[in-house]
C-alpha cells in the first residue's frame, strides 16, 4: 500500500533531498515523506524497516554506463547523477569509499559480451575497486569504522551483502596502497610474473607497460629474483625512472628511436620472459626475440583496448612453436586464496626497501571520465586513484 | 699429389660413371681411375683407404635445394642429380633409403633465418626423414643389413657418422610405420597432446588437419584418453574417414559450410584442448570458443606456410587473457628421450585396435618437388612418403 502511495505521488517534485526509504528502499520526496509517516505513525500499516532523519545527509555521487563506447570512452558514455543513500537490509553494510581504482581491465567491462566477469550492463554504476570507510553496518562481519577493500564501483557512497569485501588496516599502509602493491594491481604482477612467467635467476625479464602500476612491480619483483630486466615505457621521464628509481636494467622509449634495435643491445641474451601489459606491435616485435623454452605472460593489450579497428594479433606467433615457448592468460581473481601471502611477501620487501610504489591520484569523483582517459594516453604516472 | 693429378685431369669427359674414391673422397673419372690404380700399383705415394670396382654401382638419386622458394616450392628451386656414391671413412656408413618421410616442417628448413634447427644451406640435399636399409658400414654400431631411420635427405643413398640413426626392426611394423606412428609424426602427436595439450577425461578435444597424418593420431589419443574429439578436414570423403573409421566424435568440413556454426554444433560445451596444425582463420575463429584454462597447442600452421604476405596472427589472443588459457608451441626433438615409451604405447593401443595408422605413399623419388605439394593442397591422406 506504502509502495503503490509512493508510485502514485512520485511525480511531484522533491523540494530537498532527504535520506530515507521505507520498504522496497524507494527513496521519497518530502511529500512522499510526510505521508509516510502518517501512515507509520498510526499504525496503518505494518512497516518493519524505516529510518527517518531530518538532517541532510550526503548524497552518493555515482557514475553509471549508460552507452558502450566505440573507441576511447566519453563523458557521454555515463551519467552523473547525485541520490539518497538507501536504507540498509540485514546483512547489509554502508561503505564511504576514499580511493577509487582506475584499471585498464574496466575499458574491457564496458563491452558487451563474454568474458571473465559479465559486462557492467547499462545503467548500472560503473565497476571499479576502491577502498573505503564502513559508515553503518547491519552485516555481523563489519562494524562502522572498519576500513574495507572491494568492487565499490565508481560511487562515493555503496550499499552490499559484504561478499567480496575485505578489511583491511589503515594503520599497517596508507589506503592508496591497497589499491596499488596491496591490491588487485600488486597481485597481478606478482602472480603473472611468478606463476606464470617464471623466472628463473638470470633470466632477461622484459617489461612492456613497465612505469605502469603493474609493470613497475613486475620488474622490481623480477630484480629481486636474479633477473635481467628491461623495461619498455613512453617518454624519457619514466625511462629514467624505471633505471634509477626501481632499479631495472636497461630502459626502452617506445615513443623514440627504434624499439627493435634498442630490444636487441638491452636484450643481447635474447628475452625468457616478456610480460605484455600492451599488445600490438611490441609484442610482435617481441616474439621474434624470445628465447628457447620462453613465457609470455598475457596480462593485457592496452594498446587494443579502445580500437574500432580489429585487433592486431601476433603474426609472429609461430615463433612460439619454433621456441617450444608459450603464450599464457591469467585472471588475478584465480588466485585469491594466496593473496595474503602475497602481502605478506611484498610487504617485506618494501620494509626492505626492494620494492617501491607509486600512486597517481586524482582529486574528484567528478573528473572520472576524464582521468580514465590518462590510462590510454600513457598520461599516468604510477597507479592510477581517484581520491573522492 | 693424387688430388693435384685428380684436379689437372677433372675437365676430361667421364665415359661411363663408376663408384670409386680415393684419398679426399673425390669421384674420379675412368681416365683418374687408371691414372690412380698406376699410382696404387706402383706404390708412387702411400694410399690409406680406396676401393675399386669395375662392376657398375647404383647412383646416388638426389633433390639438392638451390634457391629458397617464395610461396609453394617449385621443381625449380631444387636440383635433381644422379652422383657416384662416396667410399667410407671410418665410423660411416651407407644407407640405401627405402622411404623418405614428406612433412609440413620441411617447408620452413627452406626458409633463411634462425629457427628451431638451421636452415638447409643452399647447395645441400634437401633434409628430410626416411628409413632405409645399411649397405655397408664401417661403424660399429651398425652392421650391413640393419634397418634405420633418421634424416636420410631427399635422396636415394646416404653417408653418414650414425649420429641421430635409430635401428628400426622391420618385423617388428611394417617400414612405413616407423615414418607414421612409430615415427615424428606419432610422437609429434603423442607428445603434443598429451603433454602440452593435457586431456582429462570429458574434455572437448579440436584437432585441425584431422585426417593428416599428425592429426589423425591425436584424435584416436584423445578418444583413448576419453574425450569428446571434434575434428577439422577438407573434404566430405576425410571427414566421413575420421568418423567411421577412426571414432571421431564430429568432423567439420572446411571446404564447406559455416565453419563457425559446425563448431558450435559440434563442441557444446566449448573447446578445453586445440591442437592446432593449420593456424589461419580456424585459429582465429576457435579462440573465441575456447573454455577457462584452456590449452591450445601450436603443432603447425600449415595454412600460413607457403605465404607470400605476412602471416596472419590470431587477432583474438586476448581470448587466452579472459580465458586463463596458454597458447603454447613445441618441438618433438625435445622429447627424444622418450620416443620409445611413446612407441611402445602406441604399439600395444594399435594392437588392441584402438589405434589406426594411414599411409600415402608415392612411388619414386623422382616425383619429390611436386609429390611435397600435396601436402598443401590437401592432396594427401594419411601420412605422405615416397618409397624411393
Amino acid at each position: 500500500m506504502i509502495f503503490l502511495l509512493a508510485v502514485a505521488i512520485q511525480k511531484i517534485t522533491p523540494l530537498y533531498l532527504i535520506s530515507i526509504n521505507i520498504i522496497h528502499n524507494k527513496s521519497l520526496t518530502k511529500h512522499e515523506l510526510s505521508i509516510c509517516i502518517i501512515i507509520v505513525h498510526f499504525n496503518l500499516i505494518e512497516v518493519k524497516n524505516y529510518r527517518i532523519s531530518t538532517v541532510k545527509l550526503a548524497l552518493n555521487k555515482q557514475f553509471k554506463l549508460i552507452s558502450r563506447p566505440i573507441g576511447l570512452p566519453t563523458r557521454d558514455d555515463f551519467e552523473y547523477s547525485e541520490t539518497s543513500i538507501p536504507l540498509l537490509n540485514e546483512g547489509e553494510l554502508l561503505v564511504k569509499s576514499e580511493y577509487i581504482s582506475l584499471d585498464p581491465a574496466m575499458r574491457g567491462w564496458m563491452n558487451e559480451g563474454k568474458s571473465y566477469i559479465p559486462p557492467v550492463r547499462l545503467g548500472d554504476v560503473m565497476r571499479a575497486g576502491g577502498v573505503g570507510c564502513v559508515l553503518e553496518s547491519k552485516n555481523g562481519k563489519f562494524n562502522k569504522g572498519d576500513f574495507v577493500h572491494g568492487l565499490l564501483g565508481v560511487q562515493s557512497h555503496s550499499v552490499s551483502d559484504g561478499k567480496g569485501m575485505t578489511k583491511i588496516d589503515p594503520n599497517l599502509a596508507p589506503l592508496p596502497l591497497y589499491l596499488s602493491l596491496f591490491g588487485l594491481t600488486g597481485m597481478t604482477a606478482y602472480f603473472g610474473l611468478l606463476s606464470i612467467g617464471e623466472p628463473k635467476q638470470g633470466d632477461t625479464v622484459l617489461v612492456s607497460g613497465a612505469a605502469g602500476a603493474t609493470g613497475s612491480v613486475v620488474g622490481q619483483i623480477a630484480k629481486i629474483k636474479g633477473c635481467h630486466v628491461v623495461g619498455i615505457a613512453g617518454g624519457q621521464k619514466k625511462c629514467d625512472y624505471i633505471i634509477n628509481k626501481l632499479g631495472f636494467d636497461g630502459a626502452i622509449d617506445y615513443t623514440s628511436g627504434n624499439v627493435a634495435s634498442a630490444l636487441k643491445t638491452n636484450c643481447p641474451d635474447g628475452i625468457d620472459v616478456f610480460y605484455d601489459n600492451v599488445g600490438g606491435d611490441i609484442l610482435d616485435l617481441v616474439l621474434t626475440m624470445i628465447n628457447l623454452n620462453a613465457r609470455v605472460v598475457i596480462c593485457g593489450a592496452i594498446s587494443q583496448y579502445n580500437n574500432t579497428t580489429p585487433i592486431k594479433g601476433p603474426a609472429n606467433y609461430l615463433s612460439l612453436l619454433v621456441n617450444r615457448a608459450k603464450m599464457q592468460g591469467f585472471i588475478v581473481f584465480d588466485f585469491a586464496s594466496q593473496y595474503k601471502e602475497a602481502a605478506v611477501q611484498m610487504g617485506q620487501w618494501m620494509a626492505e626497501g626492494k620494492l617501491k610504489s607509486k600512486e597517481h591520484i586524482v582529486e574528484g569523483i567528478e573528473t572520472f571520465p576524464e582521468t580514465l582517459l590518462m590510462l590510454f594516453s600513457g598520461g599516468n604516472f604510477g597507479k592510477l586513484m581517484i581520491k573522492v
